[in-house]
């Protein structure tokens, strides 16, 4: 896995989109990026993000940003844009592995709401569609970073969590990292 | 694909939790399920994912209903419960599908919002963690499915819709059935 997936998050409305862009950011998270990119009037899911990233581990990045047109045509690397107008995932994914993730080659993500401006479109190296059906911005990227990573995130290990869930067949079992050494430390 | 991979939505605050449980059917729609069964509140995003496929196409089937636990309980088939508490997806995905998708049997996928009564977790024939972490349903929604069709429901075609996203390298171009035929009738 790269050090440089980034998750940008383009279009933001205080209030109405609060849940939406925390789940973008908490996906992100979850699913192997390095860092997520928000507007700045998206401070109430930063804090969110980054309480969650204290309490269950990092490393994990939340940043604020004002210029999310200058940042993607400028960024080093590689810039898929997620749009169900796009090229469709299994058609396009190798290419994009090995343009990203397979070569060291930083990777920006483009995680739009609604009315997302040309300029993405043509900013980016892949227009990529997680279907050409309308769903959810949320859905979309994480089926596309399962795929980027195959399956390779989800067996990522967590540093400075202050609480770890373990996975039960039925129930809830949550520990502090101290107490998941002393039982497992076997394995 | 099996005609009967059902997504049942528990819980439903409405106004606060309209986008997400809207998103939860447009995902299940849009990823191979047949059917969401929301709570009888939730009739404003019923309505937004009907419009949705009456204008992109079929079959998909939308439910309200009250009684998610009964339903659940009574349910002829086999129930995954996808949880953060629960067992890692990579590593039950090949025993869910073989009780599922692979031998015709009914599935039911049941999705949480917060505060999960027990008796879904007792219920479920496996509880299932798209990781371990906190992030959201939408985003787990969307990897449980893709992993448990591997991917084949990204290949479904639509029936009945008055437009079709054609994929672009840049752009967007969206068509009527009609018009897709006459272009892309020698494929």
């Amino acid at each position: 896995m790269t050090d440089d997936v980034v998750v940008l998050r383009y279009g933001h409305r205080p209030g109405r989109d609060d849940r939406m862009t925390t789940h973008v950011g908490l996906t992100a998270r979850a699913l192997g990026a390095d860092r997520v990119v928000l507007p700045d009037n998206a401070g109430q899911s930063a804090e969110t993000i980054r309480d969650i990233t204290d309490r269950f581990g990092g490393p994990f990045a939340v940043e604020l940003r004002d210029d999310q047109r200058a940042y993607t045509r400028n960024w080093d690397g590689t810039v898929a844009h997620l749009t169900m107008y796009g090229e469709r995932v299994q058609d396009v994914e190798a290419d994009l592995r090995a343009d990203s993730v397979a070569s060291d080659t930083p990777l920006l993500v483009v995680v739009g709401g609604e009315k997302v401006p040309f300029d993405f479109y043509e900013a980016a190296d892949y227009n990529v569609g997680v279907t050409n059906q309308p769903h959810s911005e949320v859905a979309g990227l994480a089926v596309f970073l399962d795929r980027l990573f195959e399956g390779e995130e989800l067996e990522r290990e967590w540093e400075g969590a202050d609480r770890v869930v373990l996975p039960q067949e039925t129930g809830k079992k949550v520990v502090d990292p101290g107490d998941l050494e002393r039982e497992d430390g076997g394995e």
